[in-house]
């Protein structure tokens, strides 16, 4: 969520080809994930899709679990874009639209609907994904509603769990549940929504 | 949704078995979804709970994709109830602590996001699934809020998708995504939130 990129030192050439084979398998959980599922997904199958052996999984992380888990907190600590247009309506409403592109995208789309119902019977992925929602939210909006606070837009202290759900919560239930596209004139409404229930 | 019994002709001793067997059979398929999963359920496990052979369910179903399908529509034909306080205020506020409970009995819990992974997949589950939320969804609020408009609380047509999403999403985000509980203080002021987007 940082904009300030990490400092690296040069890597040594093993160490490089190592970080390549993390990130290729990280890609192959998200393909096989998208394709199969979390409860068909096999630790072979996705060392097959990143052109590795089984052992180079297994060196990396012990269990089918701990794979996926390590593969979407790293999604989750991706560099999202925060809005700064210069008033909170207009941050509010390029966020729904970034969330809108972002619950359309076909791997999020497959993905997401596939760990939550892995989360209702794993307490491990339970934690790990509402940590990452929880931590993504907490993020964005702390910078959106701190500079609305700082132009005097909102009170101090504003942002209760009601208005951050409403950031997502709607929008998640047209896109993923009832598989329905927002028109611009919804997003419009539920920008004005929700900024009246952050004023209230 | 009706709240009128349908009425029947008294059933013959095979009917009656016939009906006993099939609503078995249907119980058996949500226990079976919460403790295993669609990806994972078999027509052999749910006829084993229900004491039946497999026959009993081909004879029935023609694949496992029907069976959960019907299982589904059946549960979301159920008569929900609708409540009339008196007042628009009342009756959302009322609606939402319906919905909470609702979201918060555990073979919805796990059933729910369970399908909707599995909606991301296949076609017919995701219509079936739609076509249940959005006519339970039409029905309860075509009675909420044509009572609204005849004591003249909202205009004539009010109830847009965004309006209708409201209700649900939000307690949706919170329940099943962050597994959170809304407080009394959350619900009352979604209801606030949902009232005030009805009139405007």
């Amino acid at each position: 969520m940082t904009t300030q990129p990490r400092p690296r030192r040069a890597p040594s050439g093993a160490a490089v080809l190592r970080e390549d084979i993390t990130d290729s398998l990280r890609a192959a959980v998200f393909e096989e994930l998208a394709a199969s599922g979390y409860g068909r997904l096999s630790v072979e199958a996705v060392a097959r899709r990143a052109g590795v052996g089984k052992t180079a999984v297994y060196r990396r992380w012990p269990s089918k679990l701990e794979l996926v888990i390590d593969a979407v907190s790293a999604v989750a600590a991706l560099r999202i874009p925060v809005p700064d247009t210069g008033s909170l309506l207009g941050d509010v409403q390029t966020l729904l639209k970034i969330l809108a592109r972002a619950l359309r995208h076909p791997l999020a789309a497959q993905i997401v609907p596939d760990l939550l119902a892995e989360a209702a019977r794993n307490p491990d992925i339970a934690r790990t994904l509402e940590k990452a929602l929880r931590d993504t939210q907490r993020d964005i909006t702390s910078q959106v509603f701190g500079r609305a606070v700082e132009r005097g837009e909102l009170p101090e202290g504003a942002g209760t769990d009601l208005a951050l759900d409403l950031l997502t919560g709607p929008l998640y239930w047209r896109l993923t549940v009832l598989r329905a596209a927002p028109t611009p004139a919804y997003l419009d409404e539920l920008a004005a929504t929700i900024v009246a229930a952050l004023r209230a």
